[in-house]
């Protein structure tokens, strides 16, 4: 299996996140991917290829063009604005002021944007951004062109990117970026199947009402986990897209005995969906030791659910997503893609 | 005209306030109450007195009794959560993440109830807030029970906070509390006119289908000014409170010139609907040293617009809202209440 890597992942270096009241370090670090190649380099998979340069128009299928341009000038409005630190979102078209439409001031404009204030944007994201969907689109190439599968070693990760809105350190989101280029190119059907510990939001929303693209996620319970206001299992799509749209929300201390019946189901609507291709939004987050997840699986376990998501038997591109356990964030990852190459043969 | 006033504003000391993308310390801050305090020793005015305890039952009359909850518990769950800094929301039911429910983590469950997360709560808030709200109650007594004014200083302010929503340093909406109680004890119809910089959000929403509660507030326009996303002047009410929503957004920059004539409209509406009782949001932020306004008013203009509110000639609670600029904070204010005593002769 081919990785696409680029090091420009590094130009998302952001310095702070609010988390728990304070600003913290960001736990989505430019040390995540370090980890995974390192790893790929103790045991390799395959060529580790660079990506190819697509431009904005396959992120304008999945995005508008005004979410596209703030995130273009954000920054330099932002600093230009005299603000202090790096530009996060204090205020936001609430419930009880619901006025929907981007304020002039870049300090306003930002909340219109963002559907969360932990995920800061500074010098460098949006370079960033779009260099991790390219990393993306170029691993749905080597799969459009013939190959079993690809992993997409993007960063800053995409699942909870919706249609003009970022947040939880996602800002173009990746896989549904790839999802749409396969349809773009001639597939009837896709599927995107989200492991991530956190719910696929942005995913879901990019594509609630499509019935070409099946949207599965396997998540904490919403009620519980960020992003708390999305991904309950009554969300099952809108208009021509009912139906597909399926969540798995499962409760604080899951271990695998209890997310794999999740997972095996995914995998039989998937079938059933008979998607021409499907995308994997891998987060490792579900790891027992990751500083915020709530699951419980053990590095063991992603080796297996890898060999099953083989089992699906359909060109898989494999797109990076969260995973905050750095010692063991390579370990997992990989365990998941051997896995997979195994349960392929 | 007596002051209401109680030292339990001291208890709301926040510590953070997110601005700028930094942590800084709070604007709305408990050195504005006692700035006030001083002016009113210096230029006296009437008595000083204190608050009655009114009860949660005038609270509930305009929040819902979950978002009560909500501000009476925070505190205690997000320390037992273990979050290291005081609470502030950063994650809310977005545009892109609509799910309308409270999730029962109190990391999620202050985004449902924030419409901003500049405002933190610390353990102090909720007792101050209702004191505030008592403080205004206390006033609007004072008045239905023959007074020509009163000033109901307190803190923190209201007229940010919704039916269950808080932020811009505001949890319990005094005016709103007290407008309600005019109401309540067997007035036909209150206005509320809100002269902060600031629009009234909070107020009007909670009135926003209501007939008998008139809500005008002139303030700066939404597009360049917290809180954004409410505030235009097509926001004229709803269902049975068609026509009595009066916003005035001004522009960036705005001098007494240009806002005086904004007042003088706003009074002829208030004394076209004839209400029993105003009860104005009084922030002097409109100031034009004020650190956090767009608007250029000078100390001397404070005291012609008090001479101007006399003029409605209708009983009349002042509630302190906004006002940034501590130096010349107690003389602003005091400034419109002298010119609203100089006016009513």
């Amino acid at each position: 299996m081919k990785t696409v890597y680029s090091p420009d992942h590094r130009l998302r270096d952001a310095k702070t996140e609010l988390s728990g009241g304070v600003l913290v370090p960001p736990f989505e670090s430019p040390v995540r991917i370090d980890a995974i190649i390192a790893e790929l380099e103790a045991r390799p998979l395959g060529d580790i290829v660079a990506p190819q340069d697509h431009g904005l128009a396959p992120l304008e299928r999945v995005h508008t063009t005004d979410y596209l341009t703030f995130l273009a000038e954000c920054w330099s409005e932002w600093t230009a604005a005299g603000y202090e630190g790096e530009a996060i979102a204090n205020t936001w078209p609430s419930r009880a002021m619901p006025l929907d439409r981007p304020p002039a001031e870049i300090g306003g404009r930002i909340g219109y944007y963002a559907l969360a204030a932990e995920t800061s944007i500074n010098e460098g994201t949006w370079v960033a951004a779009q260099v991790a969907a390219h990393v993306a689109l170029s691993a749905g190439k080597i799969v459009a062109q013939g190959e079993r599968s690809a992993f997409a070693l993007c960063r800053p990760p995409g699942h909870h990117a919706a249609t003009d809105m970022f947040g939880g350190y996602c800002f173009i989101n990746n896989a549904a970026v790839c999802a749409q280029a396969f349809i773009d190119d001639g597939a009837r059907r896709v599927a995107t199947l989200d492991v991530d510990v956190h719910h696929g939001n942005g995913t879901q929303q990019i594509f609630y009402d499509r019935p070409d693209v099946l949207t599965v996620s396997i998540h904490g319970d919403p009620s519980t986990t960020f992003p708390y206001f999305l991904g309950e299992a009554t969300e099952t799509g809108a208009g021509a897209g009912r139906g597909c749209n399926v969540n798995y929300p499962l409760p604080a201390g899951t271990a695998y005995d209890r997310w794999r019946p999740a997972l095996d189901d995914a995998l039989e609507r998937i079938t059933a969906f008979d998607p021409e291709a499907v995308v994997i939004s891998l987060g490792v987050d579900t790891f027992e030791k990751d500083p915020i997840s709530p699951f419980k699986l053990k590095s063991e376990d992603f080796r297996d659910y890898g060999r099953r998501l083989a089992s699906l038997d359909r060109p898989t591109v494999f797109v990076m997503e969260g995973g905050y356990a750095v010692a063991e964030l390579g370990a997992n990852t990989v365990n998941v893609l051997c896995g997979f190459e195994e349960g392929t043969i």
